[in-house]
């Protein structure tokens, strides 16, 4: 498996694009992305468990239940949820996009992000389709990718080449994150193509399966967003022979899977609203996952310990602080904590008690762009990782007037 | 009933003090309080849950375990926990109090605030003994609500005085609060005193009680302290009747009781690390109350409502989300939501929709130092109410750099 170039296009069959449609007022910022299969695709999906659901949600749940899609239409600028008529404007986008590209209009997955509670006009997206349709092509991953941010202040791509079945296949996605990051379940805006043939139904196993371990384990502010939502559309042009049970090809396709969604994990947790640093915490020796999982998520999202990291100071008794209201089964007397970057890895807490540690040598690891936060619980075999970022000055100015 | 000055010491029989010891570097600021009851008191108490828990919690809880207390020692500057040896420390902590104040070393109850994971030299404490007993007096509460401060910026004490079977007493708190601030059936340091006369048994009930509608529904960050506590202590000189069962008696006590600690959240939650804004969130029209709680404390919780009010933008998307995944059973399409303060106010969501407002008289009532966001559910007679605050640049840069 190798890392490649192409993003949401670098799947055989893929082509995508963006453009400024004007649902947002800046002109230089793209509010509208397109991406297109050029046959029917199997398509799997997960959802938001926000009970406040944005009206896009709802139209693509009713689209893809028969696990088919060939084409995805997403706005940002306006969430499209908490209004009146909402779904009936999302099934206008999906009317465009069919008229258009000369596809059902049950095979189109549709999504916004933005601001909640606006009604949103689709007019904008109606006129611009033929610009959007134009401007379709096998370079137009970085032009979606751009139409899908909001806060976002870099493009999130990832693609990978891999083998299953004897033949080369490529998987690739595009990722909207920045603000109200802390999935559950289901996650931020995530649209994965892939050139393998599989089965709707070992697809939507394959993303069910994963999410657990990378989207779900995110946080930026502890907000989970209404509009969350996670795509794969996997077309089949690779001629691979179709996964359609467990076994080598379906374990070829979870890692390719994996590699692209924790490579877009990375990049939405360093991408947090005002995050300079992407921090990383993995914690061994627990008495089983789901104690894990519970520790690595108290910690990455203690606002203490990013304002802390922020400061790059190396304040772990904020990390002990956060496992014990966790709730995960603990005893903190086995409690071990390190703080690791390129520069190093410094021990800071044994057996639940600080360590001498020298604070120049601590200060230059965490002034580091990606810090890890390796916590020991000495209990057991199980491990998790989770993905954060530091809590800074930016986070508080882009949230405090968002809407203006 | 009605307010009264005095503090800690309003109530007959209580002296308290608090001076630099020496455990801070600004010699400025006091950092050790004491508070002396003339007589020995009936005690109660309530610990943090964290499992990470300080040092001073468990000696406290062993010495009031008989339901007596008769003086509280707190140190500010270093919470003696997650070190070698803090029991012990704690416990000389209690031996000085009993020496120079000539009563039961297990009647003290002991505390400490600060820095986790450092050793406690109680040699300054010591030290400063006479000093603190020498300055015991009526007049003392501020000084020790100075003593207990860490990144408060203003002393907090409320006290009432009453009527309990025929006689006027009394009740004073004094409360250190700031950061690290999310209780869970227990809270920060709070000290209350009272000159009615109540058995430990009943004195607990009613603290145990009223926590669950106060300083369980505050929150500042998230962070649960591992320091947190609030004991009162009743010394019985008002002369009434002793209170050992429930009754008018009782209630009368409990609605005091509630009187000082919502007095003593409210401060807390206003005087939040950073905090430009006392956020108040009530809850109405819940199924239960159960619902109510959990929807008023997520609310209060969203780092993004928290940014939008110190920006004052009445962006009540956050609102809905915050109750949607709050875990509550809500029917979202029968939300309401209000903004509040002196300046007035405003509908911003009906049936779970925008409704038309003016920005501008919204941003009047935004920018108020008291914010109230009143959600109605529709779907019952439940209520609650939680206290908060706006995150702002401030929090960031306390917590940025916290230990130097």
């Amino acid at each position: 498996m190798k890392l490649i170039n192409g993003g949401v296009c670098a799947a055989k069959g893929f082509t995508a694009s963006g453009v400024h449609c004007g649902i947002r007022k800046n002109r230089t910022k793209k509010d509208v992305a397109l991406i297109y299969s050029e046959c029917p695709a199997s398509a799997a999906a997960v959802y938001t468990t926000n009970l406040v659901k944005g009206a896009p949600l709802a139209v693509t749940k009713r689209n893809i239940a028969n696990g088919i899609a060939q084409a995805v239409i997403c706005n940002s600028g306006n969430a499209n949820t908490c209004n009146a008529g909402g779904e009936l404007v999302a099934e206008e986008m999906c009317a465009y996009v069919a008229e258009a590209l000369k596809v059902q209009a049950e095979d189109v997955v549709v999504a916004s992000t933005g601001v909640i509670g606006q009604v949103l006009d689709p007019t904008p997206i109606k006129n611009a389709m033929p610009a959007l349709v134009a401007a379709l092509s096998h370079e137009g991953s970085d032009a979606a990718a751009e139409g899908i941010m909001t806060t976002d202040t870099v493009k999130k791509d990832v693609a990978v080449e891999f083998t299953c079945g004897g033949k080369t296949c490529r998987m690739g996605g595009i990722a909207k994150g920045s603000g109200m990051i802390h999935p559950n379940m289901a996650t931020m805006l995530v649209f994965i193509t892939c050139d393998a043939a599989i089965t709707p139904a070992m697809l939507q196993k394959a993303l069910s399966s994963d999410i657990k371990n990378t989207f779900n384990m995110v946080s930026v502010d502890g907000d989970t967003s209404t509009n969350d939502m996670v795509t794969v559309l996997a077309n089949g042009m690779a001629g691979n022979k179709v996964i359609d049970s467990e076994g080598e090809d379906f374990d070829e396709f979870m890692r390719a899977l994996n590699t692209v969604t924790v490579g877009l994990c990375r990049m939405i947790a360093g991408d947090g609203e005002g995050a300079t640093k992407l921090l990383e915490c993995t914690v061994t020796g627990a008495k089983d996952e789901k104690n894990a999982k519970t520790v690595a998520k108290s910690v990455i999202c203690s606002s203490l310990l990013k304002a802390a990291m922020f400061g790059a100071d190396a304040n772990w008794g904020r990390v002990l602080c956060a496992i014990g209201y966790s709730g995960a089964e603990v005893d903190v007397t086995k409690v071990g904590v390190s703080f690791a970057s390129k520069k190093g890895e410094i021990s800071v807490c044994e057996n639940g008690c600080g360590v001498d540690f020298s604070e120049e040598k601590a200060k230059e690891i965490l002034l580091e762009k990606e810090i890890n936060v390796n916590i020991t619980l000495g209990d057991g075999d199980a491990r998790a990782v989770a993905w954060g970022c530091d809590l800074t000055y930016d986070y508080v100015k882009i949230n405090g007037d968002y809407r203006t």
